[in-house]
């Protein structure tokens, strides 16, 4: 299969179906939906929904039957990226080359943009019962609302501010890792399947893909982190003895990461060696979460 | 029946409900479940949950059932609560004499409580499956996630903020009020009738209910804060020209206001008439919505 083919179709669908989803500006109040688009339609890779879709599509479900949920995984991504961004979290301005929110709609409508989001996501869980079976959207609901808040992915973010300037064990940094981002990642390996009505042998295996594809996404990011600071500050890696943040290089070093972030990516595909062609996509979807950056 | 036994064992069968679904401060990230606990365990008056289980109640449902929705509207309210006095937004130091959420916690632990709190709401929703039929949960979750966010009370919200320090139309006073307050309060109003089965026409006989005294207290808070004022400040009613807060009584007066609040509540006992006497609780919690404080 043609992954980058692929990934631009699937990127295309979701695009549209987010513009569908998301509350008009024409409707009150407006400046809200101003900001919520701002931030949900700017570019980006949609790699949460995109997994969703790919869920769906691996146990031979029809992905567009999952759309609302796949939008809805976005959604929650995109909440916590504005809530991260605000003053009293990391204080970023930019983001992807853009103003973040609040930089542009103030402190309050960004935080209450944040917080319309993160409702609306669980409104379009709800709407998903046109499609699928309400019981498997209560499924659905129950596995992405863990993976959102204090057991996945606000959980980890409070325990990753906790942990700033401070010296953190490697289980710690392990904590953060899989809660932070890769509850809400599994949450999306696995949704699509739920809904379409993937057994217990396949929601297992897909979470156990998600679980290693989201430890891998997060390996590779902090590799990335030190590359590109590396190429900014022409300094070698490892001098920087102000960055004190904890990642998988300043533990096992940039080779010893780059091999574990593979590794995971061998337990994802073998997570999954049971499943059809069908989830040729989950396959290379593994692949590229590494290579994209590595 | 006697409103207040009423009242106060239905609030102990909250707050015991609330204290087993609330995630332990054993469980990491310990202070965050600190902080979540601290503001929704501080004594409420819990109407929002209390209404849910009348709601069961008066179309014949074991209110019992409906408790892990119940518990998750007053997740939902006070989420609104502890994000609504960021500084960011009213920059609130006190509530109910106790220190804010956010004077206690810091702003980004309050913040991250806030939406843990939110994402709670809706995974007790979906375990609410449990004892309710999974498509009655839906539509549940539907009907509570359409209420808080931008089409309910998150949207109330931002057309408050956007009206401080302007005159505004009565009409938008009314949207204000009804968004801000009303929705939630209907959807409590609902949701138990609509989690134990209850029918189309009492579903629609308990939303009349819920938008009338949605209604009535808020043209109750209203009135209370005037009369709040008028003690602290030894003056009398409408010379205070420099509070430019567009309230009820500010469009008809004291007396006026006082008059449409007790409409109301003639309304929502008149929405309800049909439903047989297990409906009293509903009944008895419409005129205490007004005399609690007029």
């Amino acid at each position: 299969m043609n992954l980058n083919e692929y990934l631009s179709d699937r990127r295309a669908m979701i695009d549209s179906a987010l513009n569908k989803f998301l509350p008009s500006i024409d409707a009150r109040p407006q400046r809200l939906h101003e900001a919520i688009r701002y931030s949900v339609l700017a570019p980006g890779k949609r790699l949460r929904p995109i997994l969703a879709l790919a869920s769906a599509e691996a146990v031979n479900g029809n992905c567009e039957l999952v759309l609302p949920t796949a939008c809805a995984l976005e959604c929650i991504h995109v909440f916590s990226l504005i809530h991260d961004d605000l003053p009293c979290m990391d204080d970023d301005d930019y983001r992807r080359g853009r103003l973040t929110n609040h930089k542009v709609y103030g402190e309050a409508m960004a935080m209450l943009a944040g917080d319309a989001l993160l409702t609306l996501a669980f409104e379009l869980i709800a709407d998903n019962v046109a499609t699928v079976a309400p019981d498997r959207v209560v499924m659905a609901l129950k596995m992405i609302s863990n993976a959102t808040g204090t057991w996945g992915m606000v959980g980890g973010q409070v325990i990753d501010i906790e942990s700033e300037g401070k010296s953190i064990e490697f289980e710690t940094l392990k904590y953060i890792h899989a809660h932070k981002t890769g509850a809400l990642l599994t949450a999306s390996s696995v949704a699509g399947a739920l809904l379409v009505g993937g057994d217990d042998d396949q929601i297992e295996a897909l979470t156990q893909y998600g679980k290693s594809i989201g430890l891998a996404f997060q390996i590779a990011d902090d590799i990335l982190d030190i590359i590109g600071d590396q190429d900014k500050i022409g300094k070698p890696v490892g001098s920087d003895e102000g960055n004190d943040k904890a990642t998988y290089p300043k533990f096992f070093g940039l080779d010893g990461s780059r091999q574990m972030a593979h590794n995971e990516v061998q337990n994802a595909l073998d997570a999954i060696a049971n499943l059809s062609h069908a989830a040729d996509p989950l396959r290379a979807i593994a692949g590229y979460i590494v290579d994209r950056e590595l």
